[in-house]
């Protein structure tokens, strides 16, 4: 199995739950502008590193060696930041020519996925990934 | 197909993504402790009935008809809040004996979904639906 190096903005319930598990068989970085967000992959045998980073300054992400990532996540609760990210962090991709990167964010408000698509950004909804799973979970149990 | 009655509590993102898509085929009602809450549900071709009530008073609550409904859904950003509304409905499904009502609780902090499951609630947890579908994602595109 190959391992990749993989990048995770935002150290919260989801970051924190990616970079874990991701950790046992990838390279990874998870980057928050709290260290204490970081207590998350306390007693968790998260084995990757964590980066304190402002993530509303661009420049400073660069430390996260993005020309090195195979993937970033983006995945702080904030749908503005993460579009901010997102955007930016494809632009550098651009300065840098790797095409290979692939950027996911994350969209917590489903009004705003519109945006996201339209600026041709990989996306994912938890809401409704959730609302799907009950959809699904519904009429599984009803036999609709 | 059979029209089910179907009670959502919480209208925010999801719940109020629930309570349209589940108006089409059924009968819902959708309640929110705050009113400004269902102008989520306007030009939505939503076509159940909201409900203004104090989440906190679960007399308030017996309003909804629960002796009525088929299954009622807990959807408040609040785990607390979710964790004491599904309980004190358990409690009112067995004094009213409608062992058939489902309900079902949203988790927010995979660290609660413990406290829910020794409950014998029935949830689910947006966050980990996600980080499953990344996963899912993410072996896919990389043939791993």
């Amino acid at each position: 199995m190959k391992s990749k190096y993989i990048i995770v903005i935002g150290c919260g319930r989801l970051g924190s739950e990616l970079a874990v598990k991701f950790s046992q068989n990838h390279s990874v970085v998870v980057i928050d502008k709290n260290e204490k967000a970081f207590s998350r992959l306390v007693n968790k045998n998260f084995t990757g590193f964590t980066m304190t980073v402002d993530t509303n300054d661009m420049d400073a992400l660069k430390k996260a060696k993005l020309d090195k990532a195979d993937i970033v996540y983006i995945v702080t609760p904030d749908d503005n930041l993460n579009f901010m990210l997102a955007y930016g962090i494809k632009m550098i991709k651009k300065e840098i020519n790797k095409e290979d990167l692939r950027i996911v964010a994350r969209v917590n408000d489903p009004m705003k996925k519109d945006l996201f698509q339209r600026a041709k950004l990989e996306l994912f909804c938890p809401i409704e990934n959730s609302a799907n799973q009950i959809f699904a979970d519904f009429k599984g149990a009803d036999e609709l």
